[in-house]
Order: structure tokens, then sequence, then C-alpha cells
């Protein structure tokens, strides 16, 4: 019999316990070390090191109640999820997420590679550093773990085996409403606009009908699309940087979902890190660094994942309709449009929604403030109304230079 | 302890006992006779009925094998599928299916409503006779049973537990094959050609690249879009009917699918049906009949569908975004794409592949044959090659008589 046969909400002390009985990490004669790092409103997490060797791990436990639910059932499904998920992305895409050490279901707690070396991506942009092989990383990420768990490369049966194991209902809802409906209407009244441009927001927005035609069409998409297994939720916050290595974090929304909802988020984001830096870098030299980084970023990032994600395809494909020739480039245009779609939906509700990015509301200047968020906002509709037109790295940048062409700075 | 306490295979003397023992359905001092009526390939079917009374009741029991796998847990599973649905189904379209008295998953059978006073929709049609309420009747049970079940009408959460609950691989895999695979490139060497066609059919099939480049894409529709709970298997021999009611049978290929699967393979089967009259009924007046109804069917399917569609949409919608303006008929306009789409895989498949239609089988005189054939596989090609077009029943009906024309009576 052990204590950690039942379930119990661990502290430092129990974590080093729990290291040394149950995982097959540190050396024998370990001086171990625990202390928590997280801010535990919803896992609590700890980082246990030995003194002697300096060797470390996190582990990361559940709570027993989740921020958005007191269903313990989501709770411990979600960390299984999660482990799951970083297990499978690890052998699709070697070396860009944590390491899982091991996931235990009683304890509902896994330990994972220590990161503690890495700074999470969007902190690191809003102080306007530079990463330039992040777009190689993200690309090999997305295209393997996106392309690889697909019909076009998964035999059908397994496949559909996936898509219950990973259907994430509670999860989906979330994004459902926070992304894919609350931006366009407010109807839980949890937007949260800049009041300056609220005004703004009403008239090119909330009134829009032909926008929120098209937020109702990316929306069934998203409810109804298992096209492949996504991150659910791959912004700047889900990851973790260092100059010479990306990894990728916190899969808790996975599910089979449209490719487009990954790579759309990662676009828009980066679109969130270019404003910041257009609107807060007062050196102009500077300002062209750091901007212009990011500009050849978002080109890379398309570029880059669609000749990667073709790549990959000619390699793995199996399904024998899919060897027809052009359907590759047909189905890798409609992920580009999808790309789009989500990466206006991800700016709308960064901007007005509930959920802010730090990248836009840390900028103190309120006319500078105002006029990211239309910058942004009018990225938003002209990428989601013109989807179709989507296609490169190029095409992605333009409109973002376009409009920053059309709101003067004052 | 009843002898029912465990699975056996029933002999119409043991269907006896179990209607006494198992069924609230006969009156205590019922005389009860039982005679097999199927043919137990896959299922065993018996009628049970009361001399006494007159009061009946089939009882339809899974076979240890299946005809497509030697796998009991399928033969059960698609029972369990088969009876829910049933269920389901006359909530959301009473009277439109048989009734379902009892399932017992202990002996893996059901007893369900005695249709023997119907037929099968396909003979009655290949001996030309007209059903004037049918059209009423299928878009009735179509437009209630498939809109009800998408995310327009279900909680979004609800519906993603069907969808994991009807995942159906086996199932959709013989569909994956027959119908969107193997008609176009033949690769397992099952398709079976009617000899004076087959250069035909290799020039304007096998070799027709961009035809399997619209296969590929309506399969990979197949595959990923979990839009509604369909039947499934929606031809004319999965319905049994007589002038004043229809009967929809057999949904063991049920899952979330694409809407237009189901009213595809109706309009499809419809034209399987004008075809045989078309080239069978020698008396020009008596084809004029026949055939002028089957269009006149053709078109009352579609629009009465279109119809019915809007209304149960408005009475029934859920999903506030599905609420904005012309969304409605945004997402009927993709139901009627794909309703084309499949209309024309099932021409092709049912015409030149492994499963063939009597109707077409049945038409003795080669030359008649042969234009029948061609008929239907020019409307196919026309149907999936263009089905952004199709909205209208005119639309669907016109390609058929233009086809009809173009092929002239030898």
């Amino acid at each position: 019999m052990s204590q950690f046969d039942q379930y119990f909400l661990m502290k430092p002390a129990d974590v080093v316990d729990y290291a040394r009985e149950k995982l097959d990490f540190f050396p024998k004669d370990a001086d171990l070390e625990c202390s928590e790092i997280g801010d535990g409103n919803i896992n609590f997490i700890f980082r246990v090191w030995d003194r002697n060797s300096g060797k470390s791990v996190v582990i990361k436990q559940a709570g027993t109640t989740a921020r958005i639910s007191e269903d313990f059932v989501l709770s411990t499904d979600r960390n299984r999820i999660e482990s799951e998920i970083l297990i499978l992305e690890e052998k699709l895409a070697s070396g860009l997420v944590p390491l899982i050490y091991k996931y235990d279901e009683t304890m509902s707690c896994c330990a994972m590679e220590d990161l503690s070396d890495y700074v999470i991506m969007r902190r690191a942009l809003m102080e306007h550093k530079t990463f330039p092989l992040f777009a190689d990383h993200i690309t090999t990420f997305m295209a393997n773990t996106l392309l690889m768990t697909t019909d076009v490369v998964m035999n059908h049966q397994q496949k559909k085996e996936m898509v219950k194991r990973y259907t994430n209902p509670e999860l989906c809802e979330i994004t459902e409403d926070l992304v894919y409906t609350e931006p366009f209407n407010d109807y839980k009244g949890r937007n949260d606009v800049f009041p300056p441009n609220l005004d703004w927001v009403k008239e090119n927005v909330y009134n829009n009908a032909s926008l929120r035609l098209e937020a109702a069409k990316l929306k069934f998409e998203f409810l109804t699309n298992t096209q492949s297994l996504i991150h659910g939720d791959l912004h700047t916050g889900s990851i973790f940087i260092k100059p010479e290595s990306t990894k990728i974090i916190d899969p808790e929304f996975a599910f089979y979902g449209p490719i487009g909802y990954d790579t759309g988020n990662i676009v828009a984001n980066l679109i969130f890190a270019w404003a910041n830096g257009d609107a807060t870098i007062a050196d102009p030299a500077e300002r062209a660094v750091f901007c212009g980084w990011v500009e050849e970023t978002i080109v890379q990032v398309v570029d880059m994942f669609n000749q990667k994600f073709l790549a990959v395809w000619q390699a793995n494909v199996t399904e024998i309709l899919a060897k027809e020739p052009g359907f590759d480039r047909w189905y890798l245009a409609t992920v580009m449009r999808d790309t789009a779609g989500v990466a206006g939906l991800e700016l709308f509700r960064r901007t007005l929604g509930l959920a802010h990015v730090k990248d836009i509301t840390s900028i103190a200047d309120q006319a500078a403030r105002i006029r990211a968020e239309r910058i942004c906002l009018s990225v938003a509709e002209r990428y989601i109304k013109q989807r179709g037109e989507y296609q490169t790295g190029a095409d992605f940048l333009n409109t973002v230079k376009q409009f920053a062409a059309q709101f003067p700075r004052s």
C-alpha cells in the first residue's frame, strides 16, 4: 500500500515523496527539493530538483475543481487528454513538446520535462525579442501533428476511434462561445470593448450582418469538421521558447477539428505581437527590426507550412483517392481558407471579447491602442469575408500592411 | 431463470416461447404461430401471430456472424444501433418507421411492428406501381430526422455524445469503399460493368481525372462531416410501402454524416426507377404515366424537402448564430450541393460497381440496358461535377431529361 493509491491534493513535501516512490527519474542518492511554481487555479504545478545531479522534473496535478466547472470528471479527463496528446505529438514532431515521463490516473497528475529555462513566447514578444527559428519549428510541429492524424494518412477506422477518444465537449463549448459567438453579438454581455472603440465596434462588428453570417458558417465548420486532431489553443501563450528551441504546451483543448483552427491562431497571435511592437517601440530603427522580423515570420509560417504540408503528404498519404493529382493542393487551399477565417475570429475575440491579449491591453497610449485595435479588427473582417483568397504568406501580410497604412499614426 | 438469459439462435418454436414470456404484446389466451420470413444470412426474421386476435409481430435476431465480418460484436452493435435509431426516428417522424416494441440485448433481438401488408418499394417500382403520397412521406421523414439531430437544433454537447454513440466504423468503411472509391478506380477489381458498356466506362469514368478528383473531395466530406444522424442506406430497398403509408427500415448504417447522403440516395434511386420504366414499358401511354409520376416525384422530393427543411428550421432552431438572416438558405444550399454529389455517386456505384440495382440489371433488352446505363452514368457525372448548381427539383430532373434526349432510343 502506498499513500498514492488514492487521490489527494499534494503539498511540496508530498511531491518529493511521490517523485522518490513513483518516478524512475532521479538517481538513488538524490537530494530532492520541491517548490510550487503554478498559480494553482486549475492545476497545481510543482518543480522537483536534485541538488546533487541538477536534474529536475515538473509535476502537474489536477485540482478537484476547474475554473470553468465544478465537475471533477472534467478535470481528470482534461489531464488524461493532455498527457496522451503530448506523448502522441512527441512521436509525430519530436523535440517540439515537453517530454512526459509518467501519467498517473489515480493521482491525476503527470511528470513532465522541466522547461524552466524557457519563457512564455507572448511575454518574450512583448519584450520585443525575436526568435529566428520559430517559423521553422512551429511549421514542423503543425504540418506533422495535423496532417498525420487526418484521414489522408490514418486508417479510417482507427481515426474514428481517435475522434471518439478525444471528443472534448466542455472545452469545445468554451471555444464555441468565446471565439465563434460572443464577439459578434455579445449575447452574454461578457464582451469587454476598449471604451474609445465602442462606437466603432458597434458600427463595424455588431451591426455588420454580412460579417455575422460568415461567423455562423465558420462556427458550423468548427462544430462538424472532424478533420484532424488539433491542439485547439495554439496561441503564443501556449508556447515555451528560447532562441534554439520551441516547446508547444497545454493541449487540453485538443479534439478532432479543422486544421485551420491551429494555423489561424498562430497567424493571429503573430499579428498581435506585430501590433504591440508597432504601437509601443518608439525608436523607428528598433521598431523596424522587431516588426520586420514578425512580418517575415508571418510570411514564413504560412509558406513553410504549405511547403512542409505537401512534403508530409507526399511521404505519408495512404488514402487512395487522396493520391488523385491535384487533390493535395485543393485540400491545402481549403486549409488556408480556414486559416484566414480563424485568424480573423481570433483577432476579433482577443481584441473585444472576454479574453484579451496583453499585447494589446498593455499599450499605454490611448491613441496608439485605438489604432492598433482598429488595424486588428479591420484585418480580421477582411480575413473572414475574403478567406477564400488567402493562400500565401504574402497574402496574409499584405492585408496587415494595407490597414496599417490606412489608419494614420497620430 | 429463463432459457432466454443467455444468447442462442432461436428456431420458430423458441420464438413462440419468447413472445409469450418476454413480450407484453399478445392477449393471455393467444394461440401463437411462428414462421421464419427472412433469408437469414445476417439476421433471422420471424413473424409471430395470434390465430385468435389476428395480432402479429416481427422478431428479428442477429446471427452470430455477419455477411461482412466474422465479428459477432459487429452484429450485436448493429442491432442495438438499429433499434435505438428506429425509436429515435419514430419520435422525430412519427408513423414513418416500424414501431419497436422491445430490444433485448442478451438475445440480440428486437420485436417490431409487422409490416407484412407492405411491399419493398424497389420491387413495387419495378412493377411500375405509383405511390402519390411517397414524396410527402419521405420528405417529412428526412426533414425531421435529419435537421433535428444537427447542431442547428441540438445542444452541442449532447450532439457530440450522439456522434460518439453512433460512430459506425465497420459499416462506414463499406460505404467508403463501395460508394466513394471503387466505382472510380476499381482498385479491388470488384466492379461489375455490363460488358457492352465496358469501353464506354473506361473512357468516361476510369480515365476521367477531373471526375475522380471530385469523388475524392466528396469522400472527405463523408469521412469528416458530422452534420446529422443520417440513415446511411436510404434507397428504395430500405423502404416498405403501400399506397397510404411509407415505412423506412434498416438503419444499420446510421452515423453522423452529411445530410446529402440520405437525400441524394433517394433522388438516385428514383432515377433508377425512371430508367427501368423508360426502358421496359412498351406502351407509350403506360410509360408516360409511370415515368411521369417518377419525374413529378423527383421534383417533389427535392422541393418539398427544401420547403419542410426551412419550416422545421424556423420552428426548432436553437443555435443563436444559425438564426442569422440568410444562414438557413445558405445551409440548405450546401445540403442540395451534397445531394447532387451523392446522387451522382449512387448512380455510378449501383450501375458499374459491386452492388447493382435490379431496376437496371433486369432490363432484358441489351440495347435498352446500354442506353439506360449511359443515361444514368452521364447524369451522375453532371451531378458530381456541377453539384453547386443544383437547388430545385427542376434542376435535378432537367439533367435526366437532357441526357435521355441525348441518347436516342434504338
